[in-house]
């Protein structure tokens, strides 16, 4: 199988490793901004790259409707589509089904919904949804799972797990069934990057016909401990490349949040890669690592740039404030962003208030630069071993 | 003096030459991107750079409203303010009060007038305006003119033109009694760049104590030629070091802005700078730089990018088209900019279809390409002599 991750240093629970993608290689603890539908917002893709973004994620819900699966694939895939020839994780659909679209019905065999952006009805089961990731071709999909609403009954929080255990399997055996489906399956240049790659570093070549995706379970329970560990447990049995831990950062506490990655995380296996939905602030996304995850993502960076809140190292920073109209110091001077490079806090200030585009643009710029230098600071301090002693 | 203006090439009426400023030189025929409170909307400065743009124009009256004026002399002038070391030229506010304000009192004195962001109450006049300017501290600024509306009767037109031509002997007067106070007078860098500036080409280097800006001219006269002869002869009485036409392109059929723009042209001076101001569509700036046009600004190509009205090669492209949906070629396949070069139709379609901010970024980024590179290859063609007989 293609999809291979290593693990090439520790640091108490920490680890720093390497993630091999049809795509792309990526190094671990990562960070993965969020590129709703196909572009984060405002961003280039060259900035992206620029920046040291390795990975991105999209999600599926928006991408099925706008600009469509079939869509995509004719294109070649969503890499090819974005023109963003790196890694690309889609999420399962379930996170934004149950957040965004209204009129849900959920039933053992799928969830019936509505678009938040027509009202037209649509159908997401374990298997059209991960037909979906199939075909909108990204590097790294999850099985279909719901995400449980906070809070919930213990009985209630059971059922759902118990229902996206059963999702997880059916979404395994679509998948495995479909897989060379996926829009480059046989693409010439995608065989020799992995042609390259098996001769650069030894590894041995696999004897299958094309690349294809890797498909991550994802681990449910609420802010049950017990559900949490068993729902790892049986995720873990039925054997995928990789484990997320789903439906966190969902209004509970941040400890609560800690607890429960902590009670999952223990039985997810060792040599795989451990996936974080959707967190969370820097201080916290250090503190992740510190419990043995491999991989995040987060509307936070992007969105709090929109709205004009900076993340800097000497900390956050509200751009709209009066008291930055006349200071021509950089947003950060500790970082070397090609905003702090450049421009003044009273610029940023003064585009922020004029409701500019181009504030938008630059604030999620510094910001993705902050969040991507501390994880590649964090991955340092890993290999280094300095890193579980300051954390 | 130490702005000036050399014609190194000429093919009938077309002239092709540099501008020296203070912040750097121009290559004329220029298109003047429009970046009205100090921003290309979306557009980071070092893509500007990229793009090959060669000076911007800025809005004193959006200025003047915010940051405001003093603000921006603290900062060390717009230039700074924006992190742009590259030439800037400012309106004079006169079209902006006209066009944007509401309540306006225009009399001898002055154009009293409130504010678009608050209602709040203000005074331009020539002297107001020129000092607004000069704290502004573009490399090129403008002599405060009353912008005729159209249609307008002769009457009418001829006194108002009358009133610019007082208006621009008092903006002169203020000007020449107060250019020492623009905020990099005596800058040291730019006294650096002026020596090195002078040992390389060998000009006589100014006596001046400091550097300072250009102040321009603006012929006036409405849709009556005799008027527009009247007022560019009187106007180059007054002796600027540059010559603009304004009061164009306010709704008049563009055969009768040709007209007046020849009525006018043949009056300036040959040795001087002629600036069109706020034209034109990709095929018209080529027009008017056969007629002997140097300088041109407008916001069609920005303004139409956000709308999705995108100018190629092979024409206009409205890239909400569902034709494009699927079209997975470049944008313009002559276009060299990044990206013609990175995206599909198909992508830039999806981008503007979904409201992403990319879709404003990219668009822009395009259409200012095409007028950069339609100003580039007119200029090559007026060096080679081969523009006159193909234009």
């Amino acid at each position: 199988m293609p999809f291979r991750f290593e693990i090439e240093a520790r640091d108490d629970k920490a680890r720093a490793g390497r993630l091999f993608t049809p795509h792309g290689e990526v190094q671990t603890p990562v960070f993965m901004p969020v590129g709703t539908v196909a572009t984060v917002k405002g961003v280039p893709q060259d900035t992206l790259e620029e920046l040291g973004v390795q990975i991105l994620l999209n999600n599926t819900y928006h991408l099925y409707l706008r600009p469509g699966v079939e869509m995509i694939r004719q294109l070649g895939g969503v890499q090819k589509f974005m023109s963003w020839d790196h890694p690309i994780l889609t999420d399962s659909g379930g996170f934004q089904v149950f957040s965004l679209s209204s009129l849900r019905k959920v039933t053992e065999e799928g969830v019936t919904f509505r678009s938040h952006l027509d009202g037209s009805s649509h159908f997401f089961s374990p298997e059209s949804a991960t037909a979906a990731q199939i075909g909108l071709g990204a590097d790294i999909i999850m099985a279909f799972d719901e995400c449980t609403e906070h809070p919930a009954e213990y009985a209630r929080t059971q059922a759902s797990m118990e229902m996206t255990l059963r999702w997880a399997a059916r979404s395994k055996k679509y998948f495995e069934e479909h897989r060379q489906e996926v829009p480059w399956f046989a693409d010439p240049a995608l065989a020799k990057r992995r042609l390259e790659r098996g001769t650069r570093d030894g590894s041995t070549r696999s004897s299958e016909a094309g690349e294809h995706q890797a498909l991550f379970g994802i681990v449910q329970g609420g802010m049950f401990p017990d559900l949490r560990r068993e729902s790892a447990r049986r995720t873990v049995e039925l054997d995928f490349p990789g484990y997320a831990i789903g439906g966190l950062s969902v209004g509970e506490p941040r400890p609560m949040t800690y607890e429960m990655v902590n009670a999952a995380i223990r039985f997810l296996p060792e040599d795989k890669p451990r996936y974080l939905m959707g967190v969370g602030t820097p201080e916290e996304i250090v503190q992740y690592v510190a419990q043995g995850v491999d991989m995040m993502d987060c509307v936070l960076p992007t969105r709090a740039a929109r709205h004009g809140l900076l993340f800097t190292s000497e900390g956050r920073i509200t751009i709209k404030n009066a008291r930055y109209a006349g200071d021509d110091s950089p947003l950060d001077p500790n970082c070397g962003c090609k905003v702090c490079a450049r421009y003044s806090r009273a610029y940023l200030r003064h585009l922020y208030a004029s409701n500019e585009l181009l504030a938008q643009v630059l604030n999620t710029i510094h910001n993705l630069a902050y969040y991507v230098d501390t994880m590649r600071k964090v991955r340092e301090e890993i290999r280094a071993g300095t890193f579980a002693t300051r954390s």
